[in-house]
């Protein structure tokens, strides 16, 4: 019969809890640096569990103002949980990580979106929309979120670890700061800053460490902020619970380390992963990577109806400047032209960005041709309660209400 | 019983050849301009089918040198069928575009993929590879294309036209003009140029026109490369025949015009498209247009197993360089990262360029967080004959060919 | 450049005209026999075309009257194009058939669905209903069916072969009017009959052949309408343009004869299809074959969202009766209960009849438990103008009209 | 910030220990009858979790013999837990149910997939095979499942309730029972019994009740083996976690009970549930419901690649002989191809029957015509770690071990 005995739960290799402020917890670090150690390790085809706290450790609460993302501490980011090591990992082999599951905690069933003040963490449109801060939290109930900041939406989500990485070789690390140093010491007067260099206040490495050593990886460790050549912070949706990464390895033990989890895309959690890994000697030069490659998972969620926008890399929600081929520019035209829309059918326009930020959006890249690219984001139709399509009457703009906003009721613009 | 009399044809309102080149043709014209009248003129509701040329205008011949795509006459291109008028069509209003079918002649049932000459259309990649012509001819067999040029392929076709739109307004081409102007002035040096200026020489009108009007097309109207506010350009293969699609209407009659059929992404091919459409009154207002919007296919082929290269905004297969956020960068990359690893499997890297262009790949935005972007590039394994998964033992260099080539043997460096 | 000279049209090995009589007409036969000659032979990896009259032979027109539909002559189908041998095919080896196209006669753009006469064809539910003739006939326009006679509803086709076989040896023929007889003569008194046995009335063979050879065929061939371990009419949608078929070889040259396209599931229609064969030696029993095996195709539509109705082995809609895990019985009440939701919509039950017949609908078969089969028919939503999901305020019932129906007006009970 | 006081569990109202026989627990009941009284009661829009031990009531052991399948007590099943009342819920109101999660426990990642003895619960093959017990454990990571009795295999599951339905009202069971009774007298010596009758000996309810209750509900309660209006061992994998489904109500608070949760089709499993429920008061009429209907979760598994078997109702693999239009003998040709199939490949016969009873395969009802029913089941190629294609050179047989077995050495034969 069914017996505790012969029923072996999964190990979990790092336990945090998601209501303690991340610097007082073990097992989180927020830099990325070869000298951070292990925290555990495992052997090839293990079955082992990572908790993560949120990107931010605790500091976004379940609430109805925005006031704790305009405050929040982005020295403190993102926090990772590991590193793990993996048996028999070796520089220039192929670390092959299942993605098995992602959960949220049980005691904490919601995750949030947030937009972040012009000068504290800014974001795609901070420039645009001179951005204040607004949040919508999201209750996961099951396979799906909901908002009551955002109302009738409900998605299913596509659970992944935004932020997943191996470790740096001291070489690669050096690279990254010195060509980011460049990209910056040429922006000096941006806000936004175009990039973060190294930043000892708000590090933290939760382990013992020699002094030198802490002191050396503060002083040196990489910004989590963007992805890089070893994953980090990628925000790949179809990185999702069901696919298979290969990540290159670059010191011993491969160190994989991983946060930022999402319910969906866009929204931080704290959560638990689940992971197998197995390694493939030699696999940088064997399949010719210089930077991970994946197979996605089999379980994504499926919404076969669309309602898709197109950018061009032309300005004309602002000053109407042509780019060059730039599909930047034109991945915000075709964001800009589904919030007009999801404006028309009652949504704020901070409701509506944050919506994009959460739900199962999709953003291809079509022609890239002199002068312009062209990029379309695809927004599901089902995840709407009304029918959304263009019909002959148009749209209906509802009473939608709003997010959560700062508690002085400032907006964006 | 069935007979003749009770069954009726779709009727085709413009007719052409795919043999003969496009500039001794009628209904085919090669520049955007509201001086253009149409061709025909249909009622909201007709089932109607339109006959296309291969964007070159026949230029492009069935063999195994590339000299036809090195010597291409770019002046005399995009070779577009139309215009077509709708009845009652104005200014302001929606034209719902349904794009029921893509089908090749039965006569010429092939298309091409083409590398350009760095001066002579260059490319994504016209710098980076110093771009030398090359080519694969794709044989249509139904639903499915393969290439003698690029052997163990073959896929199931996206059909859809790549240059679909609507006639701009005057003071809407006079922005493109003008805008455009603006970049071009400021790169007068590029090689390839950033953008294309109106251009008299090789301009087409495959109609009777007063000179004045001839005149002023060949002056004023936009080139044909990029998409725009109007649809254009874009190469959208979720485009595709299924679609229906919501152009924004700038002159009386809405003046539809299509051409540049591809049996899949990025393979040219002569044609015939089926359409039906209708107009929602003021439209733009409704939808709150800036460009075209659309619904997707419910018939496009299924791969679900994929296999995902990523790409960041760094130049690490260049000079290392970083740069701020742009997803150019980061799409070039991960094309890259999947060129390098079909090398692997034995293809050469024109063949790899060639691959991408024309199989059903999708190109995804992941995050875009400073200074990197994230994007991705899907590659449909069931596409290959062999298993192309990155196994323990690596991969297999099979003996591949080559694709068509210069006669003169050059090969880009 | 493209020229006629290096562009070669697949080649057409049957030709038919869909407006006239099958039994007229050349390649094409109406039984199932060994004797029956190759009207074409074709070489492994050739690609070709076959054409096809609709399953009747031209007995069913464009009308609005079901009274061919009453009258039909089935005695003459079905009607398939063929036997095409293909070299070197010899009894106990797979035959691969790609299926690359089907496609609709372009001077015959349309179809029907019908409902048989109890008397003359019967069908599924000829008891229940005691069927009388309805008919509905649907347009194609590209990939999309729509009817005048079911108002409300545009489908993406799942163009397949109804009816593809390779020939029967004599001893499987044998075999086959031997069980068939058995069962014949056990129910002896039904209507309509059990199965049919083989019918020198209305057979039919389109070649020269010697007077014994023809006089053998008509006596002893095997009726097409079943499907049987040769393949032969087994109405399976997913076997569309696109997938890969295995069948087993039971005579030299494999004798593929094909016919009864459907446009959807369960429409007629004449057209073209397009096959390339290649030869498996000794693949049954490397496969163990006992009937044909297939790949389906990666582009058959896509309806994500679908309302599914449960059926179990108990005539809840007719005596109440409890039946032994027949998964008939259960399949008729899932159709049963959405034929009564439709009609909750506003459609009559001939009309429902007849979309469940023609619609991509997919039935699955559930749990098999004693004493209950349950079995699931799913209904695409998205082929719906309207929004029918079943919600608070219940549905509207919209004025439908009514399909083709006798011009005496009489309809089933 | 994120606090356990801003943070809310979702409630479970049903609470049980996998590891303790079921009829040792509260909550928990093994027939259907309206006199069972509500364990638990909910307000519509409430989410919440039901806990259910596995369908045998913790008989079956991770272990590798499959003796304790072969002693199975099925008096004693299927242990639903429930009922959950609705408020407001009435008769002719249908309850709308919303699957929001199906997950293991935590301490028990693992459930079974079983061959039952011919005299011992019996199967769909139980006579063809005479049947003797076998077993095959799966191993729950995260979102797939695998065995280690049944190689070379790893699928993502499509975890759904196999058992879930309203209480019947006592005039709804008195109608199964009077009519299984009747198939039950007509086949007094099947073996297996084609159905079966009230069975007070093992027949549970574990909660308080008036002695009377229990002997009446003991006395005529309806057995849990098949699935029937309200619902019952359906074992539809589509009513998976995303689905939501209506029920008709039968008794005042609709008396909602689950259990038998799968984590792909037909394995047991013990787990938590998720549920949220709403009413649509008068939907038995408004929807013309007889059964549940459903609407699928847009996350189940997508595996596009498929090997598809046919099967007719015509027992080849036994005695040749012709059945009447029986999908269920046509559903077992179509199984039994497949299992010849896998054994090519090296499986067992009870491990390729095993597989098909698990993994995410699916089967169609295809043509149903005079006299064979035509139904396929078709087999994803993706859940399998080698090719598994039908090639040229024939399929390669791997030593595959055998699943779990009786301990004195028996199997079928």
């Amino acid at each position: 019969m069914a017996t505790k005995e012969n029923s072996v739960p999964i190990p979990t290799v790092v336990e945090v809890d998601p209501f303690i402020p991340a610097d007082q917890q073990k097992g989180i670090h927020n830099r990325w640096h070869p000298d951070i150690p292990p925290v555990a390790t495992v052997k090839p085809g293990d079955v082992f569990k990572v908790q993560c706290v949120d990107w931010t450790g605790a500091q976004i609460g379940n609430n109805d103002f925005s006031d704790d993302i305009m405050n929040v501490n982005l020295t403190k980011i993102h926090n990772l949980s590991g590193p793990v090591a993996v048996d028999g990992a070796e520089p220039g082999d192929c670390l092959v990580v299942d993605i098995l599951d992602v959960q949220p905690f049980e005691k904490m069933p919601w995750g949030y979106t947030g937009i972040f003040e012009l000068e504290n963490g800014g974001g795609l449109f901070a420039k645009e929309f001179q951005s204040r801060a607004a949040k919508a939290i999201w209750d996961f109930h099951g396979v799906y979120a909901s908002s009551r900041h955002i109302p009738g939406v409900r998605f299913a989500g596509v659970s992944h670890p935004g932020l997943i990485g191996t470790a740096p070789s001291q070489e690669l690390l050096d690279t990254w700061n010195a060509r980011e140093g460049v990209l910056i010491a040429q922006h000096a007067e941006a806000m936004p800053p175009v990039a973060y260099p190294p930043e000892p206040i708000g590090a933290y490495v939760g382990q013992e460490l020699p002094d030198e050593v802490r002191a050396k990886v503060y002083r040196e460790g990489a910004r989590t902020i963007p992805g890089r050549e070893h994953g980090g912070n990628c925000d790949i949706k179809n990185l999702s619970k069901g696919s298979r990464c290969y990540f290159p390895v670059f010191v011993k033990g491969a160190n994989l380390s991983v946060g930022d989890l999402h319910f969906s895309q866009g929204d931080g959690e704290a959560g638990i992963i689940t992971f197998s890994c197995s390694i493939i000697k030699n696999g940088i030069e064997k399949f010719a990577m210089k930077q991970p490659i994946f197979l996605p998972s089999p379980v994504d969620p499926m919404y076969s109806a669309k309602l898709i926008f197109e950018g061009i890399s032309v300005d004309y929600h602002g000053d109407g400047k042509q780019y060059d081929m730039d599909a930047t520019v034109a991945y915000k035209q075709a964001a800009l032209n589904a919030i007009a829309y999801l404006q028309k059918l009652g949504y704020s326009r901070q409701q509506a960005y944050l919506l994009l930020s959460a739900a199962p959006v999709e953003s291809h890249v079509g022609a890239i041709d002199s002068p312009n690219a062209c990029v379309t984001l695809a927004l599901p139709i089902g995840i709407f309660e009304d029918d959304i399509l263009p019909r002959e009457e148009g749209l209906t703009a509802k009473v939608r209400g709003q997010c959560a906003i700062r508690s002085d009721g400032l907006v964006d613009s």
